[in-house]
Formats: C-alpha cells, structure tokens, sequence
C-alpha cells in the first residue's frame, strides 16, 4: 500500500508518510511512503538535518490501488482519483470532508499534528523509535505548532516532544526551531506565483470557491518588499482556476502577527469585514495575532459566509 | 457533552453509548449517554441480563451542543441538526459520509462492532474494565458479528471477547448468544411496519434514495408466515417517503442464508440481478449466503446501480 501525505507537502506531510511507512512495516505491512509535490525549503532543511530518503513524486496510481492518507483527508487535497482508491487507514488532524463505500482505519485527533499521533500509535503498538524517527517527529510537530505558538497547539505536542527528545537528543530545541523557521523564510529562489501556491488549500465557503495560501515566515518584510509582483501572481492564478477568491497571508510566527495581502476589492472587503482587520495600505491589511489557518482563518470565513 | 448511537439503535449502538459514557468519565469528562429510538428486543434482554441502566431517549439538541457519536457518523443516522452540533469524537466501524468544520477525534476501524474499538480504549488508557461492562462489550460484539457468522468479524473480535468473558464470566457464551438471537427474533408484538424499520437504514445509491430493512432472526418462518402484511408495509413506507427502492432481508442467523421480500417489480429485478437472486415465489426471492448489509448487501448494490 501506498501512503501520502497531501498536495503542497508540509514538513508534517512528508515526516508523517515516512513515518507511518516504517510504522506500518513494523506491524507487518507492506508499503511505500510517496508523495504528492516538492518538499518546500524548511522540509529540505528537515530532510538534511536528519537524512532520510526523500519519497518518490507519484502523483497517479491506477483505480483500486490501497492507500493510507496521512494529515489529510479531503479529496481536494489529495490524489484526484481518491474516490476510486481503497483507502485503508487516514491518520489527520484536520477537519473532515470524508466519503467512502467502505469501512476503513481512522485515527484523528485535536492535536497540533499528525506526527504527535503517530508517536502514540508508535507506543500503543510497543514499536521502539529510533533516534532518526524522534528526530523527524518533533522537527514536524515545531513546524505545524510554530514550535508551540500556533492556537492549534496543546499541551500534548508539548509533552510528545520532550519524550521524544529523550531519544533524538536535539541540544537546543529553540535554536533548531529557528534554523527550520529561516530555512522556510528562505523564499529568494522562487517566482511570486510559487510563493502563493507553497502552502496553499482550496476550500469551498457556502459554495464560494476560494483558495488561502499561507506564507510563514521569520522575515515578513520580504513578502512586503514585493507586494506588487505578489499581487500580480494572485489576480493571475485567482483568473487561471476560476476561483471566487484568493487569499494569502504572511504570518509573522516569531512575532505570532499575520498581514494579508489583497488581490481585488472583493478580497479586501473581506478580510476587513470578517477579520475585523485595520488598512496598512489599500492592499495590505493587518489581521493582528491570527497564525492558523485551521483554527482561525478558516473557521472565521466560514462563519462570514455562512 | 451527549453520546449517541444510531437511529433504530441495535446493541452495538446502545451498548457502545453506555460504554463510551464510562469511559469518557473515567478520563474525566462530564458526559450522558443518551439514545435515537426504542429498543429492540435482543438489546431489551441483554439490558436486564446486565442491569444496565437505559440510556434517556432524546432526539434533539439545541445548536451547538456537545456530541460524541458511536457505531456511525452520517447525519441520515444521526440528530437531524448535526451538521449545527459540535463533535467532539466519533468512535465507529462503518463506511465514512462525514463533513465537519473542525478538527475531531475519529477512531474507525475494520472490524466487527463498536464495542471491540472500545475495549481497546480501555486497554490502551490504562482503566480496568468492570464485570458488567465486559458483559455488556460481548453482548455488542456477539450481536453485531452474529457470533461471528457475519463477514464483517475479525479474529480480534473473537480474541476480545475471549479476553472480556475473563473478566464477564458468562459460563457457555454459545447459549448466551442463543437467548439473545432469540429474543431478537420475538417480534410477535409488533407490526409490520414496525418490523420493517427496526433495523432500518438510508441509503443513497448514485442518486438513488434507498432504505434497506434487515431482519436477523433464528426464525425466518416467522417473516414468511406474514410476507403479505410486509409486502403491504412497505409498500407505504416506500410511498410515504417517497424513496426509490425499499428492501427487506430477512437473514437466518443460524443456517447464515437470507430471503429478500419485495415490495415492487423494481425492487424484484434488482434484487433478481444484483445478487443473482433465485425466485422462490413472485416477491420471494433466495439470495443465498448474504448475511451483512455493510459488507455484502450495500457494496453489491452501490456496484449495482453505479
């Protein structure tokens, strides 16, 4: 069986497939952790740090094949023909969005990441964990928890994370969490289009459909040094995929504060309206202490359109 | 917050809310189990086998509410408004139909009753299963795998119950499965349109509007004595709302064979050629060793009619 980890692949989506391979063989499976785009640069940094394999791109598998779906569940964010694969288990933490004809194997929890799942799987199955898998685990759980400051976080990720370093032995979680936090911010190499598109999920508001990139990063000011080229790129895409709307947001996670730059009016009554944002500029609109896009920008859009 | 099996509750459903309800305090929550419907009768003996208290019955909550929900997730076998309640956990072994707007925590599996998944929550969180409990956990499992004849049973089914029955001590657990399939099979004070819906589910089969009407019962002559009664039933439940196909089974537990009695020409073609049926009479059909309408009867028809 084949495990993924969704479209635009976080540190927490890649760590998760490998992870879950190798738990998964441990209980007698057979399986290949794959995935579904390019490692972005915090999970190159991650990979380099720790040295495992990358998995392979592969993003078709012929109709019937059986796969596991890692911190995702929704057929947007996944392979195209989901509805016509045997999905054999989901481990996720996000909301659901789920139709099957079968019974399958979910384990999903209200948990900063699907990487702090797994390391309890890895102990209710008695499976040892070795200094590598700790390593990668808690490099993915600081990634979607911004090293513990994002609301998704709990006390859980917190304690996953202490246990886990008993055995990856990191000498200063802080400074590697900084060092993984730069390499992300590291956005010099890539065109605007692919800065918008490098974490980014679609998502359909009471039938408005819209797409949110998320930008996190420990230099903001970069991201606003070329709001004009950012702009651009959006009101291109936005146009390309007939979206109804495209947000992007730059998250400030050292600071815990995110700006939203706007790409039509549309966008920006918007994001004043149901942020309850203050104007920088025309298009560049302060949403104060908002980091998540799970437990904040999402829900707060969906009750504006609702 | 408020645990609830499905519509029509079976033993798995009442069973797995009482249970879950225990569990949840245990790990220090505040919770109620509570139920969608009467009864049957097999859950009616296995409550005063037990002494068990029944779960109130209360098919509403205001918006908002609190749920956990146990041996399903789809809203069609849920509270009509929980697509405005907040779910906090769903534990379940049945194919997924969910949407939600939140992070949740699911635990599904592949296997042969609700009650099985929470034995092993009781294992893997360290709390001690008490005598009626484990009583209450074989019940479960001896209903919904019917003593593990159905398709659906797993060896960790039999596994569970033979390490529950140490602590249950129920002394011959083949007799105990006996009285509580003939309890079930007892419907002599009910009518026909009471047995139709007893087990009773929804179903939509590429825009089709279905309901499937199981009878599981150590006495099929008992359905047959009265086919005219039932064919009548249905044909007004069919009608009164306004379904596309309405289907009845009456599976024999023991000799694991089961009879279709149908409603219409419709339902007789396509039970004639979805399951290559033999007609024992115009509107009695043998479909041979069919005994789970997870497993068996739902997958063949949605290969049917897709």
């Amino acid at each position: 069986m084949y495990i993924y980890g969704h479209k635009n692949p976080d540190t927490d989506a890649i760590v998760s497939a490998v992870v879950a391979s190798r738990l998964y063989k441990a209980l007698g499976y057979e399986c290949q952790a794959l995935r579904l785009g390019e490692l972005n640069k915090e999970t190159q940094f991650v990979q380099e740090y720790f040295g495992f394999a990358i998995p392979e791109l592969k993003e078709a598998l012929p109709d019937g094949s059986q796969v596991v779906l890692v911190d995702h569940n929704e057929i947007s964010q996944s392979l195209d023909n989901l509805n016509e694969l045997e999905i054999f288990a989901i481990i996720d933490h996000h909301k659901f969005n789920l139709k099957t004809s079968s019974p399958l194997n979910i384990r999903a929890e209200i948990i900063g990441s699907t990487a702090s799942i797994l390391y309890k799987m890895f102990v209710e199955n008695s499976i040892e964990i070795d200094k590598q898998t700790a390593g990668m685990l808690i490099a993915a759980i600081i990634s979607d928890t911004l090293y513990f400051r994002s609301p998704t976080s709990t006390e859980q990720d917190r304690e996953i994370v202490e246990k886990l370093n008993k055995i990856a032995g990191i000498a200063d979680l802080e400074t590697f969490s900084l060092q993984m936090f730069d390499a992300k911010s590291d956005l010099s190499e890539f065109t605007p289009e692919q800065i918008i598109t490098m974490d980014y999920k679609p998502f359909d508001f009471n039938g408005k459909k819209f797409c949110i990139g998320v930008m996190e990063t420990t230099s903001p000011d970069f991201a606003l040094n070329m709001q004009q080229q950012l702009i651009e790129a959006q009101v291109k895409i936005k146009s390309e995929n007939n979206l109804d709307g495209l947000l992007f947001f730059v998250v400030d996670i050292l600071h815990e504060q995110s700006t939203a730059i706007t790409c039509s009016e549309f966008e920006t009554q918007t994001v004043l309206e149901a942020f309850e944002a203050s104007q920088v500029s025309e298009q560049i609109l302060n949403v104060g202490s908002i980091v998540s896009r799970k437990k904040q920008i999402v829900p707060i859009l969906e009750a504006y359109f609702s």
